[in-house]
């Protein structure tokens, strides 16, 4: 047994803890401005104008950049990176976009450097990056606890930007702020962190260091997702899956993800479809394949949530989105796309890692058939 | 539901880490000078050489010091600090004492500040201590991934300095290293590890977040303690009780512990005695009064360990202590004392908060009737 497991920021959870913010920013000794980057609907909200004048009544100089909207492009990371120097403290609160846009301006914010010169581990990031606080408000994308930062590159490609000095110094769950989800965004998130901890846990980089948390957050989301999905008012469940889906972003952050990730992005490449969804219909897709190895880790991960072994995950998967509603249906705009189409980015060089990380071998053959499996989904009945 | 957990940090574990240690200081960018705080005893048997050497072979001034032995006093803090001036890293190796030793070096050697000015939380920690390395070598202290350590002040009372500047950047956990420790050690310090987790996760401070870290290290100190100390070659049980007391680190780190501690600290303060002993010493003997509470933590303690009710547990601790070999027996130093004199220690002002955060409200009454079973224990039959 040998693993490493990278550090884990200070976790404040709580119903209301959001109030408390800006009694945090001030704890951080020495804090004179502040960048807030936020979801723009929670702007337009109120939540920003709020926010800033909490921070301006403590004596901090409140920024705020909410222009921005679906996955982060450059020209969002370099706008924040710009209104971010000089400052001492990111905030990202919102989903996953918010929070890897948030990271990354408080790196380039701090060295003046273009986001694009740590693109793809181009150079080494910043030793002494802004303090950074992420407050998730989605339940799903781990981001608020991973050192991965996605967006897409200058001709539209995704790229990534990785290091622990993107991590949260502070996280921040408060379960009321995912109250405004609506239902099937609360599936398709939750799918995503039950995913995210359920591939960490069982993919060629599993290790007992990150065990602990990925089944702690299957358990978390498995037991509660349901409950979130059908009373979006059940703040002890949005608050478990909350946490779940923190706990998934410390597994990820170890062990990466596997062949539902490789298809979720892939899809990604050709249009667009939300993450969550694209990553529940790639792993129900693969399941019962993935499942045929019958791994020491998959009947751990099947007993975490308690069932007796790895064969019954599939079933159980299933099930769990029948229950929270999950459409197995791809966006319309895919049926203008072939399977090729699709197996073409599963094969793409970007997407190998995860495609080499499942435990189950993932031949070329393989791919065929799950690309039409998936595409299939794209013709409405 | 609502809850902190304070961060945690980079862990490595695996059997012969202790190799890669000078590539970990490597990694570090711009380290130019290293304090070694260890053991003398680990030094004397060749470690301090051998480390040096490799550190100086790539380039990297060695200091060391490991003039101490037994609980750590303030003239060890000063000595150690001293030469931690001018050096970028610590690395503390060893038991409580080297790594308390280290985590208050790295904070005055950088600051230039005397240990008093930081304890008791007299003034705040500096901001940008020294990065710290902690390889611990026994498995039971939990130091590595905590914020608290213990000195004898100038009048020989136990003083603490606290906060989150003293905690490691990085943790190395190598089994081989703890092997030479010999099987009554084990077994005291592996109960330590066991009783931090359970007081952390079943006192008035538990919490959800910690109780995840303190549930993983109960099962693995209680599955694999006996087999650790009966075959001290067994490098897979000796990892799981390392990794079980660094998880246990982690737990009382946000929780704290309670009356087996008060206890234990109470008995320090009127004679020298293994902290590991004296706490399983005071933690049997208050077991069966403690779980009289049946709280849902308690009995979701005992269930993480494959019992079914917190009733079970006194019987099973007791058998875990007899399969481990350990003697209930306090040094017989401590027959010239009477049941008063450890009472009044349990009242002393520094132990209360181990008192009040029992889930057993602990009265004057409780304490005389503690106090008499533990000095029953001083006198050999």
């Amino acid at each position: 047994m040998q693993f490493s497991t990278s550090f884990i920021p200070d976790i404040r959870f709580g119903r209301g803890l959001f109030g408390s913010l800006v009694d945090m920013v001030r704890n951080l000794e020495g804090t004179r401005a502040v960048l807030v980057v936020m979801d723009g609907f929670l702007a337009a909200r109120g939540l920003a104008k709020e926010l800033a004048g909490q921070l301006a009544d403590a004596g901090i100089e409140p920024r705020l950049y909410s222009e921005f909207s679906g996955e982060p492009k450059l020209q969002h990371l370099q706008d924040a990176s710009a209104i971010a120097a000089g400052a001492d403290v990111v905030i990202g609160v919102g989903g996953g976009s918010a929070l890897d846009i948030a990271k990354i301006a408080a790196c380039c914010g701090a060295s003046g450097e273009d986001p694009m010169f740590y693109a793809l581990a181009a150079n080494p990031l910043p030793k002494n990056p802004l303090k950074k606080i992420m407050v998730p408000t989605t339940a799903g994308t781990g981001s608020e606890t991973s050192a991965t930062n996605i967006f897409a590159g200058p001709s539209g490609k995704k790229l990534w930007i990785w290091g622990a000095q993107t991590k949260a110094d502070l996280v921040l769950l408060d379960p009321e702020l995912t109250i405004s989800l609506p239902p099937h965004l609360t599936a398709w998130c939750g799918m995503d962190a039950f995913i995210h901890a359920f591939e960490a846990a069982t993919n060629r980089n599993a290790h007992t260091g990150a065990k602990l948390y990925a089944h702690e957050a299957m358990r978390l989301v498995a037991g509660s997702l349901e409950a979130a999905v059908k009373a979006p008012g059940n703040i002890e469940a949005r608050g478990r899956v909350q946490l779940g889906s923190c706990y998934a972003g410390i597994a990820i952050d170890n062990c990466g993800t596997a062949i539902a990730h490789n298809i979720s992005h892939a899809l990604a490449g050709i249009g667009a479809v939300h993450h969550g969804l694209a990553t529940a219909l790639g792993f129900e897709a693969t399941l019962s394949w993935l499942v045929e190895r019958e791994t020491p880790d998959l009947n751990e991960a099947a007993r975490a949530i308690g069932l007796s072994e790895a064969a019954q995950l599939p079933g159980f998967v299933s099930e769990l989105m029948d229950r929270c509603g999950v459409e197995r249906a791809l966006p319309k705009a895919f049926a203008d796309f072939s399977a090729e189409d699709l197996a073409e980015e599963m094969r793409a060089p970007e997407n190998q890692p995860m495609r080499r990380s499942t435990i189950h071998e993932v031949t070329d053959a393989d791919i065929e058939v799950f690309a039409a499996k998936m595409m299939a989904l794209a013709i409405t009945p």
